[in-house]
């Protein structure tokens, strides 16, 4: 399956009164992530690949973690991100976030590729993912280091 | 069980280019509810019964999250949370979030009771929920409305 | 000129390893002070405002603010806002957080109003405010404490 | 003066329904450019210069932006900060967002220097900047191009 590692660093603001990161921003985290894998799978932006493959998102209907170890402001941390599973009109994301070797957190993703409801423009549709998405999602992983 | 129901707004800030809100507040919002839950339990803010069982934080070692529904800015949502289970270190809170009185967001936490390690300032450490406090967390509901 | 006033309290996940807010979350408390403010003077939410009057957004071109006091989890604090001047496409609005009747913040902005360029989506271009809206901007203030 | 640039990225999670950031999500990226400019000039990490110069943190007095471009979600922008002026116990940082060559954004700060009140916990207090920290944050600039 497709994998891609990011570095990046937990920040102060990140950060809560005990000194470790606020949960919450792991999921800012694992987004940013997944739009990376993304991104490197199609080979284009994100802004330009809604824009392609004419859709609104790919949302969570689902998502689990687990943390390990705390994280605390100045470290770097890497953030292996693969795709797990690509069905119909969903697929499933997993994210191991490794601080100096060791696993601190690994997070799960179902994510479904939507459109606006033709007849409702507020409320989402989720629509078959295209074969060629399909295809490059699925295909096996290749070596990559992207930021 | 002990429950809590506190309404909240989505507010723009909390949206995404999609116009619904970016996942990762939700989580946001779960915190600020677990905190509401248990100040309501033992009647006092994080603040002081933090200090008063001197204690570090109870942050999470897992969570899920299931999102059925989207919400949008200006939506008013009620959080319904309750603790669902109340262990000797650890503790499980499950929270609803509704919206027009239907299930948008269903979310699952343990946390865990920790104090800094005496030894490694930096390192975590669990420890016994005082009993006061397990009492206080799984006594049945009574009405509440806060805020 | 049009005032509100609503009060928010400060939460765990807002607050830095310092102990006391991360200043950046005062920003998005000041935009939705400023949205509660116009939906009070049009008398509808934002998602109603901006259809109705067929704009975009009133995003900011400049900021200012002054941080007096710090505030911590569980500080219950009273935002006041008032539009200060209105232009032919942009306004200003001031915020005062109080903290137990002193002054601990305070906050100024000019936004416009836009929308999106006829020929370029991408780009954003001023519009002038429609008339109505500017008389209820500017009118005397009225009584309120919407939350 | 000492100046530092660095690169990020503006994310998805970062946008609002508009399309373009969120504004108060610049505050976050100025305040992690201050901290690697700081960092940067005396060569430790933000967790270690807190402990070696045994204060609480440099928060924000004053600040100012100034919002001439919108960026969008996948953009590239550079960060250059510089400190503008020290004085006995605060300091001026500058920021200025550069997307694609044109300034985009323009950020002003005034910081503290600051420890915990020694009667009051609770109450931060000013304090005179080291000597050997004024030294390095006045220097003249040196080329960087850290990340």
């Amino acid at each position: 399956m497709l994998t891609n590692t990011r570095t990046t660093r937990i920040e102060w603001g990140d950060c809560d009164p005990a000194g470790i990161i606020f949960y919450a921003r792991y999921f800012d985290i694992f987004d940013v992530s997944t739009t990376r894998l993304i991104e490197h799978a199609l080979g284009m932006s994100k802004i330009a690949y809604l824009k392609a493959y004419d859709f609104l998102d790919h949302p969570l209907v689902e998502t689990r973690a687990r943390f390990l170890l705390p994280t605390r402001f100045g470290d770097e941390v890497a953030v292996e991100t693969a795709v797990a599973a690509c069905g119909r009109s969903s697929f499933k994301v997993e994210h191991r976030v490794m601080k100096d070797g060791a696993l601190a957190v690994e997070g799960f993703e179902t994510r479904v590729w939507v459109v606006r409801h033709p007849a409702e423009p507020r409320r989402l549709r989720a629509q078959p993912i295209p074969a060629d998405v399909v295809a490059r999602l699925t295909r096996a992983a290749v070596p990559s280091s992207s930021g």
